[in-house]
C-alpha cells in the first residue's frame, strides 16, 4: 500500500471516529462512582458504547474503569466536558484521562537489525489495525531504511554503543520532542536504555522480550530455553521501567516446541510469537485499553 | 468428599454470598440506561462489584448488561428493590432478571452410559466451582447409580427408547417439577428429546455435543471426523432447542489431532474436551453470565 | 530484502542441501519394509537423519514412510540409487518418490484482491522458511503487481469470470507449463476452478478455505459463522479436488471469538489464522512431509 | 469403577498387549544403526508398528530411537531376543531398554492435602489411559485414605516434617522396595526430598511443579505469579533431581489469565493445568516415550 493510501485511510478513520471519546479513570473504590460517571456522560448527551470496570477489592481496593462513548459534535464540546469533569475527579480523587477517536497517537519505532517486528507493525498499520501516526523510525543500523522510507516515514540512523550512550540518548530525546512522540515501541531494539531516557517516557515505552517473563530475563533467552529443555517458548510485551525486563506486563503468548528444535529453529518459532504479542500490546495501548497500576496492568479487552 | 462436607460447603457459600446480587437486562439500546441502572443501585446502597455491557449496535441495536452488586442486608430488601425496579424496566421496555448469591439453582443431570461428563460436573461441584444444588440425576442406564447415591444425590433410572418416549418424557417432566428444577444438563444423555419436552424448559437445557458445531451435526461425529481427516476435533455446549444441534452456542473448544488417531483415540481425546466445555458452560449459566438473544448467546466472562 | 538477496540466499541453500535427499513411500504394510529401506540406504552410504513412519493397521493396513538422508556426493549418485531402488519398489508394490535438497519446487501463487496470504508467503519465503522458487504470480486483479514485480517475480494479470472460464484456464494451463510449475497455491484466489483444470495438477494445488472445514463449506463462511454465533473461527488448508472444499485437509487452526465480534472483526481475526495455516501447509508440502491417501493426508512433522 | 473392574480391565489389557514390545536406544550417531535394528527385528519376525528417531546432530551427535514392534509368541522369545541384542548394543555402545506390553510398571503415588492430581491420575487409570499397577499411595495426611482404599489400593500414612526427614525417608525407601516400585509420582506431595532419597530412584520420580519453569522456581509460584502480573500461568512436569525444580522437563502447559484473577482463582485455573500436565507426563513415561539425556528429555509422541 503506498503512502498516499495510508494517509487517506487515516484521514477517513479520523473523520469517522471524530465523535467517539474514551474516558479512563483510576481511584479508590467507593460507592457511587459508576452512577456519577454515567450521569455525567448522560448529561452531556454522550451515549456509552463500551464500558469495562474492575475493582481490586470492593472493600477499600482500587477501582478502574474505561468507557467508550459517542456524542454528536464531540470535538466542539470535548474541552467543555473535560472542564466540567474536573469537579467529579476532584471529589473522588481520580486519576483520569480523556482520549478522542480523531486524535491519533504519534509513535516512534526503534529497531536494530532484526526487522520482523517492525514489519509486522507496519503491515498491521497499513491494514488499519493500528490507529497511530508512525512519526519516525529510529535505528542503530541502516537495514530498515529502504522499507521505511518507501512508506514515506522519516528514518533516522543513530549509531549506538555503550561508549556514546549519553550523546545517543540526548539525540534520541531531542528527536522524540521534535516529532512530538506519544509512544515509543522497541521492536527488537538491542541497546540498553538508561534510567534518564526511560524517565522521560514513563508508561510510554513498550518493549518486546523474547521469553515468557519472568523466565529468561536478560540476554540470550532462546539459547537458555534450549539449554533448559523447555517444552514451551514465549514472548512478553511490557512497559519499560528501570528494572530490566521487570516492567508491567501487557501481553504474553507461547508456542509448543520439542526436543528436535535447535536454537535457530527456536528463534524462527519465536519470531512468530514476538510479532503477534508486540502487535497486540501496541494495539491495546493505542486504543487506551491499558491502565498501569504499580508494576501490573489492567487490560480491558 | 462426603455428602455432609458438600452440604456444609454449600451452606457456608450461601451465607458468604447472601449480600451479593446480580441484575441482567436486555432491551433496545437508548441513551441513559447505564445512568438509570447505576443510580437505581446507588440509591439502594448497592455497590457495583462487576459490570459488563454489550451493544449490538449503538444506533438502534440491542443492549445487554450484567451487574454484580453488594448491599448490606440484601435479603431484607431484595424484594423491595425488585418492586422498585419495575418502573425502570417498564420505561425502557427491558427484559430483566435478578439473581442472588444465596439462592442456588437446582440442577438435574441427565446421563446415559458414558459417565465422564457427569464425573467432571460432580467433581467440580465438590470443588466448589459449580454453585448449584444437584437435585437429581436421571439416567436410562443403571451405571451411574452407585457413584451418584454415594454423594447423597437421588438417582432415578428411567429406561428410554423411541417406542415409549411419550410416557418417559411425561415421567421426566413430572420429576423436574417434583424436584423444582431450574436447569437440566444433558451430560451425554443419548436420547432424543421431543419438542414438547424442550418447550417446558426453554433456555434451561444445556447439552454437550461432541463436535465443533456446525461441523458434524447429528450422530457419530467422531467417526465422521475420522473419515473426513480433520486436523482438529472439538466439542460444543449449547442450549437445546427444537432444531437438533442448532441451539444457541455457549462454549466450544478443540484439540489438535493427526493422522495417527483412530476413532477410539479421537473419542479419548474428545472426552477431555467435552468435559471442560460442558463444565464451563454450566458454570457460566449458574453465575448468570449468559444472555440468550435469538439463536446466539452473549456470554459475559 | 531485495531480489538479488533472495537469489543469493536460495543459491546458498541449494549448495548447503545438495547432499540431502528424501524418500517417501506408500504400500501395503508387510514385514521387513523398514529393514529393506534402511539396508538400501546403508549400502549407498546414505545416513538417515530423520525418519517417520505410520501404519494404518499393522494387520493388512497401509504403510507410509518418509526418510531424510545425507550422502556424500549425492548429486552424482542419485540417479543410480533411484535406478537401484526400482527393484525394491517392485517387490513391495510401493508408490514412492525421491526429492533432493538442491532441487527447489517451482511454485505459482494465485491471488485476487485480498493480498494478506500472498504477503505472508512472500515474507516467509524471503525469510528462508519456504524453500521454493516463486516462478510466477497469477491474478485476476492488478493489486498485487507492484509488490510482486518489486521482488523480481513475473506477474500475470488474467481477468477472469464465469463467461470466459474456458479460455482463462487454457491460458493458465499454458502458463503453468511454460513456467514448469510443480505447485499451485491458491492464496485467496476467488474464482472457481473447473475439473479440467484441477485434473492437470492432482495433489499439487493447495487452497486456503476461511473456515474450519467441514463447517461452512462454500461461500461467505465468516458471515455464516457470525449468524451461527460460533465461539471459534478457523481456517483450513487442503489439496483441491473436484469436490468443492472437500479435498484432503493438510492443516487447520482456530481462534476464539465472542459475541462482540461482527463480520468485519471476524474477518480480521480470520486473516491471521488463514496466513499461518496456509504458510504451514505450503511449507510441509515443500519439505515433502505430506502423503495423500484417499481423501486424507498423512503429515510427518 | 470398582476394584474388580479395574483388575479385570488391566488383565485384559495385558493379554491383548502380550505380543507387543518396545525398544529404546541411545548412542553416538553413526551410519547403519537403523539398518542394524530393523534387521534384528526382522530376523526375529518382529514387525515394527511405530518408530521414532532423533539425532541431535548427524555429524557426531547423539542418536535416540524408540521402536514398537509386534511378534507372535513374544513372551516365549523375549529373553532370547534380549540376549541376542547384546552384541548389537556392544558394537554400537548403546544404552538401551526393552519393555513389554504385558509388564505393567508399578507406581507409587505421593500426595499431601491437595488431592486433585491424585484424582486425575486415578480417574485416567480407571479409564484405561494409564497402563500401570498403582501399587501404593503414600501421604503425610489422611485425606486421601478413603478414596484410595475404596479402589483397593494400599494407603500408607507417613507423617513428615523436616525434623524427622531421615527416618521418614528410610521408611519410604523400605516401602518402595517392599512394593517393588518402578515409578514414583509426586502428585502435589509438599515435602522436600533429600539427595539420598532421590539417588535411589534416578529418572524414576516425576513431579508436578505449579509454574511454567524456569519461571517461579521454588515456593508459592501462584502468589509470585500474581505479584508479577503475568498474563499466562502454567505447570511443569519433570523428573526430580537434586537441583530443586531443575530436573529434565517432560511436559508444560499454560492458560491465559488476566488482571481480574486473584491468587485463589489463579490456583483454581492452575489445578486444571497441573492435572493434565502431570497425567500426560506419567502416560508418556508408562509408554516408554521418554529418553533422558543430561538435563533434557527426548519425548517421542
Amino acid at each position: 500500500m503506498s503512502t498516499p493510501k495510508v494517509q487517506s485511510f487515516l484521514s477517513t478513520r479520523k473523520e469517522q471516529l471524530k465523535n467517539h471519546g474514551r474516558l479512563l479513570i483510576k481511584c479508590q473504590d467507593q460507592p457511587g462512582i459508576v452512577s456519577e460517571l454515567s450521569n455525567f456522560l448522560h448529561q452531556h448527551n454522550a451515549n456509552i458504547t463500551e464500558s469495562n470496570q474492575y475493582s481490586s477489592n470492593p472493600e477499600g481496593g482500587m477501582f478502574y474503569m474505561r468507557i467508550e462513548y459517542y456524542a454528536e459534535d464531540l470535538p466542539l464540546k470535548a474541552r467543555f466536558m473535560e472542564q466540567e469533569f474536573k469537579k467529579i475527579a476532584a471529589a473522588y480523587s481520580m486519576a483520569y484521562r480523556f482520549a478522542y477517536g480523531n486524535e491519533l497517537k504519534r509513535a516512534a519505532i526503534y529497531v536494530s537489525k532484526e526487522l520482523y517486528c517492525l514489519n509486522e507493525l507496519l503491515w498491521e498499520w497499513q491494514n488499519g489495525e493500528l490507529p497511530m501516526d508512525v512519526a519516525v523510525v529510529i535505528s542503530n543500523h541502516e537495514d530498515a531504511r529502504e522499507m521505511v522510507e518507501a512508506l514515506g516515514i522519516p528514518f533516522h540512523y543513530i549509531p549506538a554503543n555503550k561508549d556514546i550512550r549519553a550523546q545517543v540518548e540526548a539525540e534520541q530525546i531531542r528527536l522524540m520532542h521534535a516529532y512530538n512522540i506519544d509512544l515509543l515501541v522497541l521492536a527488537r531494539y538491542m541497546q540498553i536504555l538508561t534510567p534518564n531516557f526511560i524517565d522521560h517516557f514513563e508508561s510510554r515505552i513498550i518493549n518486546i522480550h523474547h521469553s515468557f517473563l519472568p523466565a529468561f530475563i536478560g540476554a540470550r533467552p532462546y539459547e537458555r530455553a534450549f539449554e533448559r529443555g523447555v517444552k514451551l517458548i514465549g514472548a512478553t510485551s511490557h512497559y519499560v521501567t528501570n528494572d530490566l525486563d521487570e516492567g508491567p506486563i501487557i501481553e504474553q503468548d507461547i508456542e509448543r516446541v520439542d526436543h528436535r528444535e535447535d536454537v535457530a529453529s527456536l528463534k524462527k518459532i519465536g519470531r512468530q510469537i514476538e510479532r503477534r504479542v508486540l502487535a497486540r500490546a501496541v494495539k491495546w495501548h493505542l486504543e487506551d485499553r491499558i491502565i498501569v497500576q504499580g508494576n501490573k496492568t489492567v487490560v480491558f479487552h
